[in-house]
């Protein structure tokens, strides 16, 4: 069992979220957060989006964005101390499956936690106007662990 | 020889970005731009760092951001028509290397460039107020070319 | 409704295994094959273990061929003609989770095939002889799809 | 200044690899090796190639072996201890650009090398029997340090 309180993590979260000026220009939401999972969403703004080709759809670095910051969160609610220890970024990819219009929405889950090293798997799925979902994206993060 | 000039290149795409929400928000300025290859910068501003364990890093989901907009870009340069084709990421991938403190550079060379996937290396490096210079991350992204 | 028949694609893949050099030293057996799905198994053996300070751990090449060999036809059944289409590894990632001491499982699922990329998700699982199952490595490809 | 003694290391090394079942059954051949750097060789070989679509291609479980195992060796040569300690791969990727057609020779330079973690990236070149070389595919590992 580790220290994680879901009544508190989520407000938390949002609260350092809403503190932090990059993450706060993506209006970034927590939606929920559990022992092991986190899910972020994004809601779709023009300002996000490309223009020319690729006109509408949401910049790729904002998948990476929440992959990233999904999967450090998701790592970090599954250690003895969720907001004491550091947790760094080592390696992060991304696949991108399919043009991004809409909501995004980050699930991450942790596929492990060692004592040093963390890996977690996060699915970015976008949720357009009319409700229609799709997943735009899947990604891994692995996370260096600082107790 | 490819369709790629390098005279507007640079002036085109910083148009581009002062029109684009996100990478204008990153205030992200276009160094130089060569056949093949791409630099990119993005100012230390406190607005990208991240509070706590990490205080004073910027976020990493900014060189992620650079990886993918300078290695697509660089791709571009590499085709006939860099303006006309569309560019779309398949994959990407990051290595931190280490805290990022100061200027983001990425510097993005074209690995190969075949007629539908072209695929690019980027070293980003954290210039420091005192001129110090580390690399902070290394990554490479695979772009699907349409022409 | 793809051109796969589940009735006769492991007994052709198995075939094709036992044709090829480096997968028949692998020992390489067909699990089981669906629409969008493959499983692999490579038995545990001496020869594919390292020595010294990793003494007895599978060497990670085997989890990556794995990884890349599911994932690649995994794409494969999803396509309308899976024997003819030509699937070319664009990119691939491997996070190592444990060491991998037992029979090597790899189950691949397709995360999305469009008419010239696919990507497919791996789990590789370890065995041991006592029952045993532990996740030793996640992975994902992105593979160039010719029809 | 580290341990690694390039006079001994590339025979050392050597023995490693033909006392091991697999990097012995690639006939697996060490270039050389310096301070964080690793040249390794795989020769073309029938038995190492793919069948059908593909047919006379080495399979692309070799090259990803190849950049797992030249990444580690070259983090290996930046320690302090470069025998004594341990070094398990964290994270691993492959971008394959051409089909693998000739001897594949694997050079490896690392990027960074910290107390816990180092980073390697690696070229694969073929060399084929008329002597010209391709780059054939690009990766990069990271690595856990145990010393």
């Amino acid at each position: 069992m580790t220290g994680f309180d879901a009544d508190d993590a989520s407000a938390f979260i949002q609260s350092y979220v809403d503190d932090h000026g990059f993450l706060s220009f993506l209006d970034l939401d927590v939606e929920s957060a559990g022992d092991g999972e986190m899910t972020l969403r994004v809601p779709y703004d023009e300002k996000l989006t490309n223009h020319g080709a690729g006109e509408g759809n949401v910049h790729g670095g904002i998948a990476a964005t929440l992959i990233d910051t999904a999967g450090g969160l998701a790592v970090r609610t599954a250690l003895e101390e969720p907001v004491g220890a550091g947790v760094a970024t080592i390696d992060l990819n991304v696949s991108y499956l399919r043009p991004a219009r809409g909501d995004l929405v980050a699930d991450a889950s942790v596929v492990r936690v060692g004592s040093t090293v963390g890996v977690a798997e996060v699915s970015v799925t976008a949720e357009e106007p009319d409700g229609d979902t799709e997943e735009v994206a899947v990604g891994r993060g692995s996370f260096r662990i600082f107790n």
